[in-house]
C-alpha cells in the first residue's frame, strides 16, 4: 500500500531521457519484499543540474543515471568512487546527507560477472563498441585481469582513445582473428532498434570462441546469445548485467542485499 | 501496494522545517481510495531555491508549502493566483509542465468555512494573531465581506500592518470589546506547546460571542473550543479548517474533488 508511505519513507529515483519501468519495478519490488520503508520512481528531467541540485535539496537517498546523463552528471557531484573514477561515467548517484558519490555499477557488475563465471583471464577478447557501456566493460576487462584484447569499433574517434586507455589494440574490422571471449556492447540485436535480428558476431567467429558476452538485455535471448548457446558456447546475459548492476544500486541505497531468490522473482517481475 | 509504482505515476511532495506525517498520509489515502496514479511524502530542506528548482526540473506535480517557507518561495515561482497574491504567502505549488504558480488553500479554506457556516458578515470580530495563517485568516475575512474587524497582536510590527492591509483596527489588548466573532490564529492551546492549556480569550469574552474559530488543529478539541461549545457558541475548528485546505491542495493537484465521506475517512486516517 502506498498508504504506508511516510514521511521518513526514503525516495530514490532514476533519470533518464526515456525512462523505462524496469528500475522502478525492481527497486518497489524488493523495498516491499524486505519490509524497507522505501519509495522508487523514475523521473526525466530537461534541465540535469536542477534536477542534482534538487535530489541534494530534497534529500533523495539515491538516483540511477542512464544516457544521456552519465557523464554530464559528474560536473554535479561531490566525489566519484573508483569504479566511476576509473570510466568517468556514472550510473549511480548516492546521497549521504548531502554529499553526492557517483558510482558504476556497470563496471561492477560486469567485473563481478567475469569473476563469477570464471572466464579465464588469458582468453584473448574482442570487445563490440565505444559508448559508455563498451567504456564500462572495457574496464572491467583491464581491472579483473584481462591483458590480451581488441576493441572493435568503426568510429576511430572513439574506439581508438577506448583502446589505447585500457591497453588493448583499435580495430574497425575484426579481420581474421578469433579470439576466445566474444563481446558485444552495441544495440545490436536490442528489440525495436533498426538491428534487432542482426548477429553482432560472423557465425565462424562465433565458433572458434569460448565465452559470449552480451549486454544487450532485451531480449536476453538475443541472436548472438542464441547462437552461441546453439554453438555450445559459454554465455553470460545482458539480464545478468542489468540485474547484478541493479542489485548492486540497490545495495548502495539501503545497505542490504538480497537474496539469490528475490532478486530472481524482482527481477521477474520488473520485466513482465 | 508501492509495487504499482511505475515511471508514469505524479509524485507530490510538501517542504516544512519539521514535516509532520498528516499530509502524507491524508494524501495517500485518497490516492488509494480513488485510484489516482499519484504518491506523496513530505520533505524537508536547507536549500530552498534547490528544493524548488529540484521540482521544475523533476516535474513533481505539486508541493504543499509550510512554515518558513511559505514567503520566501515566491522569489521562486513564477506566478501566483489570487489567493496567494492577496496574501503575499503560499503554502501551495502547483506545477504545469515547468511553470510554477503558488496558491493560498488556507486563505481559501477559511473563506468557505465562513460561507459554509453562513457566519453573518455584519458580525464584528476580533482576530488574534499577526503570523502566516492570521494573514491568510485577515484576506478571507476582508474577501467575503466583513467589514467591521479588530486584529489584535501584541507585536505592533506586524498587527499593525496586518490590520491597515485589511481595513481593519489594531489593537495590542482587546479592552472592553466585545466581538460576535472570535478567531485565535496564534499558537494558543496547541498540544504540545508552552501555551497548551492557555484560553485565547477570557470566558467573558466567549459569553458575549456568537462563532469561534480556532485555527489550532491540534487537538481539534482546544480549551477554546471546548469553552465555546459549552457556552453553546456555534465553532470552526483548526481541524475544519486544516482538512478543506488539503482537500482543496488535492483538487489542484489531481483535479478531482472527493466526497465528504471520503474526506472525512481520509482525515480520521491522517490523524491515527
Amino acid at each position: 500500500m502506498t498508504q504506508r508511505i511516510n514521511k521518513d519513507t526514503r525516495l530514490c529515483i532514476s533519470l533518464a531521457a526515456r525512462p523505462s519501468n524496469v528500475s522502478t519495478r525492481f527497486h518497489n519490488f524488493l523495498y516491499e519484499e524486505l519490509g524497507l520503508d522505501f519509495i522508487y520512481k523514475a523521473f526525466t528531467t530537461e534541465d540535469l543540474a536542477a534536477a542534482i541540485a534538487g535530489i541534494r535539496a530534497l534529500g533523495i537517498r539515491g538516483c540511477g543515471v542512464s544516457m544521456p546523463y552519465k557523464e554530464r552528471c559528474i560536473a554535479y557531484l561531490d566525489a566519484l568512487a573508483p569504479s566511476a573514477e576509473a570510466l568517468q561515467a556514472v550510473n549511480t548517484i548516492v546521497n549521504d546527507d548531502g554529499h553526492l558519490c557517483g558510482h558504476n555499477t556497470d563496471y561492477i557488475a560486469v567485473a563481478t560477472l567475469l569473476e563469477q563465471h570464471a572466464v579465464p583471464k588469458h582468453l584473448p577478447f574482442v570487445l563490440r563498441g565505444s559508448g559508455g557501456m563498451a567504456k564500462a566493460v572495457a574496464g572491467a576487462l583491464r581491472d579483473t585481469g584481462f591483458r590480451d584484447g581488441i576493441v572493435l569499433a568503426r568510429n576511430a574517434a572513439t574506439g581508438q582513445p577506448l583502446a589505447q586507455a585500457n591497453g588493448y589494440e583499435w580495430r574497425s574490422e575484426l579481420g581474421d582473428a578469433r579470439p576466445g571471449l566474444l563481446i558485444n556492447a552495441t544495440p545490436i540485436g536490442m528489440a525495436g532498434g533498426p538491428q534487432a535480428t542482426t548477429l553482432a558476431y560472423e557465425p565462424a567467429v562465433i565458433d572458434q570462441a569460448q565465452v559470449v558476452l552480451d549486454v544487450v538485455a532485451v531480449p536476453p535471448e538475443t541472436p548472438l546469445i542464441q547462437s552461441a548457446r546453439a554453438a555450445g558456447k559459454s554465455v553470460i546475459t545482458g539480464s545478468e548485467v542489468v540485474t547484478l548492476q541493479a542489485v548492486e544500486q540497490f545495495a548502495l541505497y539501503t545497505g542490504v542485499r538480497p537474496s539469490g531468490e528475490q532478486i530472481r522473482r524482482a527481477s521477474e517481475w520488473s520485466q513482465s
